[in-house]
């Protein structure tokens, strides 16, 4: 058996802090399952939202946001609600024009302190870091009061993680009492999971007060499910109905959420030309969210052989075999369930 | 509902004539299904095959031939045998290296009279169009006695089109009692499909004397299913077993064979701009080589409507929803059931 064992440490986040305090806010509680509260009686008031922001084709190739967002530019009346503007917006068109996931470099990461730092296209930049810049400048600046107050941006996987929320800011009570209500909207279709993906991943999102990616899956990059393009149609839609009805000032009771908080980010398998020298044991693939034990086989070596899982306790596995974290080196994500929870929830008024 | 009806007349290819015979060949016979007969009584003698090439990574991004390829590249056992020479070749280096069906224009299209006229190199051509010239002075050169004689290349799919083999010269009695022999050995796995791809198709394997195009799918283009990865190397190796049976003398009694012929190919529907404004039915996903009827549901609109398929009779799917037909103008192949007879089939004797 030539193959190394997995790498297990390419990113570990961990308990992430806000990237940004937006006023007024109470923190949220983010707690491992079992020693979860929903004890919160205080109330949490925000100012109300005015601009959000709707972007599609961050990742040229995932279609499903690529084709919403072509058709609420033609069309806006869907996206439309009384009580704040919405922009809508394909983030990457040179990416989406070649149908591939980035020009030069993954937009989706792009927005950090160094990048932003000049607001100016530099030709000697890479693709992505110019069109971020110009991301910025439309829905930033970042941590500023001009930002947008909410950014959601559309996301495929060629994994089977069905309807996955990702948020990036635990303590933002807003956030989580949207995911609340989405999840209770999403109920009968029983495969809705809410994510956190850390903070240090500074994607197009985190430029706007607070955010949401919608991910779905499986769908190869470069084609449209029907299915997938529906189910992402509704979420954004209940997202946009959400703010609204915090626009109008209904109040959302404290809440507490189910979620997962990564652990861990697993490589293949390589040989000691670091070629990948196993693939997802058939028993694993498609199982993201299922729970993942101590034992379990997750890799069959190109000879046959399968490599197990060597943790002590179970976890949850998600982004299972997604084509584009082949050259991150990634095979699959380990993830641990958690709690949040966040106050009473009501928009300020002046 | 502003789509345009789908265009029914992409490219229509029924009835293919041999794009070269092979000395001794007596011709196989195709007919439609109910017309079949079995009735042929003679042998056919062909020299024993000497060269034989296995591609993988025609398209850079159909990953279960390009990791078997490297795989063989390292360890040539499994597809060594005493009676011929095997030739592994990894079709696409450039298009393998960025993960991409191809760098300039689709090497499985250019192996036409125009583009092989020179053996050249030229700086000015598309890099597939000298990489198509390499292929053809190693495994070349088309319709001379020094070509190889027999070329299998691997793709991949992200259409649920199962195990599937591909030919291209239905007149060729050594190609027919190929495909006889691995659908027998794979009879258990239920899922096996023959399909005739036409000679207008100038692929990379009908450079050599005989070929065979092995086509596996669901499998997102940039990632390895080890099912599919699996499948594809057992007949791989059933196909390289043939030829060493055929080799060293059997006789393969004469045979009829199921397969499916093209009839035409469904383009989505589109509106007045060219852009797509329909995805592939959530009913019509995935149902490659289920029999498609007359006011079946074919495609969805973006606002949810449906469009039934208006043929006048019962067809079979094929490529449903492959990802790298977008840019082709293909939602679908349109097939109907075929036999393909082969005489008795033996090896010359000098």
């Amino acid at each position: 058996m030539i193959c190394k064992l997995p790498s297990h440490i390419l990113t570990s986040v961990v308990n992430t802090k806000p990237f940004t305090i937006v006023r007024g806010l109470r923190r949220s509680r983010i707690r491992d399952c079992k020693m979860a509260t929903t004890s919160t009686t205080t109330t949490t008031t925000l100012p109300s939202m005015r601009k959000v922001g709707i972007l599609g084709g961050t990742h040229g190739n995932e279609l499903s946001g690529v084709y919403l967002v072509k058709q609420w530019l033609k069309n806006k009346a869907a996206v439309t609600r009384k009580n704040f503007e919405t922009t809508v917006c394909l983030s990457n068109p040179r990416a989406v024009e070649k149908c591939v996931r980035y020009i030069d470099t993954d937009l989706n990461r792009v927005f950090t302190e160094d990048n932003l730092r000049s607001s100016q296209e530099d030709s000697n930049n890479m693709y992505e870091i110019n069109r971020g810049r110009e991301l910025h400048a439309i829905f930033g600046p970042k941590h500023s009061d001009a930002a947008y107050d909410f950014l959601v941006d559309l996301h495929n996987t060629t994994s089977n993680m069905q309807n996955s929320l990702m948020i990036h800011n635990t303590q933002d009570p807003f956030v989580v009492q949207l995911v609340r209500y989405i999840v209770d909207k999403l109920k009968h279709l029983e495969s809705n999971y809410v994510f956190i993906t850390g903070n240090a991943y500074q994607t197009t999102r985190t430029v706007a007060k607070h955010g949401l990616g919608i991910e779905i899956g499986p769908q190869s990059h470069g084609s449209l499910i029907a299915d997938v393009y529906q189910k992402m149609e509704t979420i954004t839609l209940h997202t946009l109905d959400f703010i609204e009805k915090f626009n109008e000032g209904e109040v959302f009771n404290a809440c507490t959420i189910e979620a997962y908080d990564i652990i861990d980010k697993i490589d293949f398998p390589r040989d000691k030309d670091g070629e990948i020298c196993a693939m997802i044991h058939p028993a694993f693939q498609f199982k993201d969210w299922t729970p993942l034990k101590p034992g379990d086989n997750i890799f069959v070596t190109f000879k046959g052989e399968t490599i197990s899982y060597q943790g002590d306790k179970t976890v949850y596995p998600a982004f299972i075999n997604e084509a584009s974290y082949y050259e991150k080196g990634i095979a699959f994500w380990v993830m641990k369930k958690v709690e949040l929870s966040a106050p009473t929830l009501q928009m300020k008024r002046d």
